[in-house]
């Protein structure tokens, strides 16, 4: 974790400028805006009417179509971008060669090529380069990342996620692309120091053929020997949000359709008691135990994740150090997703994600 | 679909005996006692006294532990076989040669080898083999098949089981040997004609050093293009019993812990409602359309599945037809575990299964 | 059902005047202004820059604190009161003298004896009087109205209801005036023509010493024998929105905090098959039969509720004939209040309610 | 709690005595039989084929017709009377006036008038009388006891039952008398020292014409101020079994019907933070305080409750004190039962019950 070069270390706001006024653009308009840390000089998009609709009639933030412009004022430290994914690597990169700071919103890039690009331009100039992974700042995520970061679920055994719902068939990109980046940003998020997935395999299928898969499940090999499993579906009338996180010492339930009991930890589970070898047979006997402990539903504040999101992004910049959902972690879900695609057009395959041996 | 030879027309009740007293045997004496199909001549078993104690003291059905003495008894036309795996090749096949129809616990056998003499042996002989797939006789099952065989939910789109608790973990098989068969036997049993399985993909997690998988995840391939997949698990301290069944026209829920609503059927999903190509850039467009209509929940009768599997057994008998879950879905269910198999071992490559071919 | 006098024939939008810009009044102002069949003239409020914060900047619609100026207005057809309880007789009946339709925010009045007022000069009027139980308008409610007017449930054997949740201790009101209310109204609208409460009963504990009711039980019985049973509480940490309507032919179940499922029909139910005289005994023999059909859960729009209760607003008002949600129907829901807090303060003693022998 | 006479004080097994082979002998035969604390020497009914076919072939449980041979044999110290509410007076007065320990299936006795001539003439000869309200005997509400009696609740603020089902509707009982007895005992059991009800409302329907309530509501005033309220129910297609225990510390929510989390005790809450006087209009202003903390699901052994009723008994008899469930108890169910019905009758006039007073 190195200490970036230009971080803004006084008590002063951050000059901020959002470049794209679609559909997420607002969202971070509205953040930044009530955030004590930023102060918004600039809201750019090829669209000045739409601009300024989104800003009303009262606002001191200018309205431009000019990114030069945005990037020439020396107020301006930092930009978050919500422009689409193919313009992500141009309007990112002229941003950091200005010396600005870079929130990206998901996915990082069009390609992890480009996203690697994107990294090492950050790095190279010690900026922030953060993803808006927007569901890692969930108070139920934070708290699942506390749980397994402190030790108090043991040793990940298995994650299991399912996330379908009767979903709105994307026009250019499947399933997996359309969902899975969720689940995938929220394992990096939660996964302890040194356990990283080192590859995926995928089975889809796209049964109303829709030219993509409609729904997916996706295999993550972790380099402990532990899985992480996701199901992705479009076409179920029934909605669930649901990831089982078993540990050696307790299983995390978070079921985020149930806002009054998100998550549910279970001090219940099977241990091996010992294991011994048997005379003449060399049949290797197990001996496992089981706990039967109670079950305990932590309470959770209610809080937007996009303004601890935004509050992150600050923090990144005053310290200097990487914020949690980094370029980084973008670039390796995007890894993923890339390795997720090769191993879904030849047959469930595994394929190695090299990119997590950065992490 | 042959006739058999063999069969038992008239209306005598079938004489029956049960072979093996142990954990399985009971359930089984006490079905064929309380049908007015059959009747029961013999219960044999080594343990002459564990036999005894299973009939109670003033039984009509004789105890041997004389397999042979109870097949050179005409009265007896059918057994049932309640032995361990790896005896149920000799005590079948005896039975067979003897002329006996047979019923046999799963697995058919120990190896989808000796399930193939098995099968071979009846065919040659006439003689019904049926194996006790017990799951398949309940009546949330039989009404799936209705609904799939009746083309009430469409085409199979895909199947999304999950049979998930805190298990017993096995001494000499691992998770998906162990509560695979029962989702691999219901899948067999509701898929309607022309439609198989060919290959299966496998991953699985020995997280807790067993020396076995304790949690595994199947993704079946249908011959249409469809997927089945399975996640099988010991260590989830959340019991989970539940079905996803997405077909063209309607999807089936079945949940079997919720005994007010085991099914429910959505008519709600996602339509193809055109595709046509887009001159110059030569883009498939797609048009989908969303259905968002009413759930119902059918009625369900409450009958116990064994006692309707022993009623299968004897019109299979009689009528010189195959049983519903027969020899051949026994056989069927062995080859897609042991091609699971291989796949587990060999990182999840996709491995054919043949056996569904002969379906 | 007489028509009423004024009522606005042509197709032109009706002049409305929304009089209160505090919680309640800008979600009134926001569905007028989104509705056809209205345009909004006035937003009328002792605290003008509230009333202008309300509508923002560009808006055409003129800000006042003077009601007299906004009724002399004749641009003005009806009025919308947003105001505290305590002055809803003052103001709806000046808006009534003017000649204006009234729609009240819930309760119609501080009493049943001023809404007995407002409703009479209403009728001597011919003018629209509706108060806006908001509930009544969600597509649940309505779907409830016309299976139990349409017959589908048969008659009404019971009706039960749980509206409890940690709820914010209101500083004037008992939990029973606080909630009760929307579950009246409810009972008020889908009850089919002919059937009506009589009689009331209520328990309630203090138990947190607030001076004020913070659990309550009414019992309402109707003339036809049947029961509704309210259960309100500000204490419950479990959130629970329930009512149970069980009908002679169906039962229905209302789960509001199950979006995917929030209607249930049950096709399951006790009849009684006959009823004979036993000889000697002259004992009263009793043969029940069980139904045991199906569950449909019937799929609703999803349509916000004010938009459809503006809509019955304006239709009232232009055919002239008495809103679902008259101001009859808001005079016998404060009687019934009235009636609880009398029986409250007695011991549960049932209390008569002479209001409802006039729906 | 006076310590009786004639307990059994040795190690020795107890005699005992079934009376009553009908629905509820068979149980307690067999939970007699696997207990080490009994012996049992007789099975009393005047069926004596019936009581033959209970016991079986090798059983040395004597059978007879003769009440008086029972009680004539001194190897007898207790019996359990499984005979007809009407026949417990007179079949429990005469064991104990032979000097017999006497378990009574509930009800207690015909009426509370009855009943109190067994209290009395128990604790005159210092014998065990004992009523088995099994359901308090589960391994929830034995928690739910220690929880209250331990503080862990606080102070019981309120208590709210619902059991209802699809329920078979009894001949010569209400849903009251059928269903309430459960709710009552468990009341009596799992309160707390000091606290008592004092008196019953009941408000219920007849709404099939079966000549008695099929739905009913019990409020229950305890001498603290608390509310218990009971909903029990015969036509309901949903099947609800659950129990809210509101406390001033903590509340509680039992839900028998979910097996993975049965209990769950919640830190969440209202509390009054203090109360102050506002000068000229001496209006009393409430500053109440929220709570909102973790929720905490008990693991829960699972062991039958009979077993553990009849270790009770064995207790009871051995020690020479009451049973948890004694006769008193029983008496106090059967006359709160008794005001309950007086208060149906009477359109659910509050009635107070006496025998309370003697908790």
């Amino acid at each position: 974790m190195s200490v970036n070069r230009f971080h803004v270390a006084s008590a002063d706001p951050i000059g901020v400028a959002v470049i794209g006024a679609g559909y997420w653009g607002p969202n971070l308009v509205r953040n930044f805006q009530t955030s004590v840390e930023f102060r918004q000089h600039w809201l750019c998009d090829l669209d000045i009417e739409r601009a300024e609709q989104v800003l009303g009639d009262h606002s001191t933030v200018r309205v431009t179509d000019d990114l030069a412009e945005v990037l020439a004022d020396e107020a301006v430290q930092a930009v978050a971008v919500a422009t689409p994914a193919a313009t992500h690597l141009d309007v990112a990169m002229a941003a950091l060669r200005a010396g600005k700071h870079v929130l990206v919103e998901k996915p990082l890039a069009a390609s992890s090529e480009q996203g690697r690009e994107l990294v090492a331009e950050a790095e190279r100039r010690g900026l922030s380069l953060m993803c808006d992974h927007t569901y890692c700042y969930t108070p139920a995520v934070l708290r699942i990342r506390d749980l397994l970061h402190g030790g108090e679920l043991g040793d990940l055994q298995y994650l299991d996620s399912v996330r379908i719902n009767l979903g709105l068939v994307q026009r250019d990109i499947d399933v997996m692309w359309d969902l899975a980046p969720h689940d995938l940003s929220i394992l990096d998020f939660v996964l302890p120091p040194g356990v990283a997935p080192v590859a995926v395999a995928a089975h889809g299928a796209d049964r109303i053929g829709t030219g993509r898969a409609c729904l997916a499940y996706l295999t993550v090999r972790l380099n402990t020997g532990a899985l992480a499993h996701l199901h992705v579906n479009w076409l179920s009338p029934v909605k669930v949000r649901k990831m089982i996180i078993g540990g050696s010492k307790r299983t995390l339930l978070w079921d985020d359709l149930n806002p009054g009991q998100r998550l549910s930890i279970f001090d219940r589970g099977v241990d091996l008691a010992s294991t011994e070898e048997l005379g003449d047979e060399q049949r290797r006997e197990v001996l496992v135990s089981y706990r039967s402990g109670d079950m305990v539903a932590p309470a959770l504040t209610e809080r937007e994740a996009l303004r601890t999101m935004v509050e992150e992004y600050a923090r990144s910049i005053r310290t200097g150090t990487p914020a949690l959902t980094d370029g980084r972690s973008g670039l390796r879900v995007l890894a993923t997703l890339e390795a997720a695609s090769r191993s879904l057009a030849d047959d469930g395959r595994l394929v190695e994600i090299g990119e997590w041996a950065t992490r």
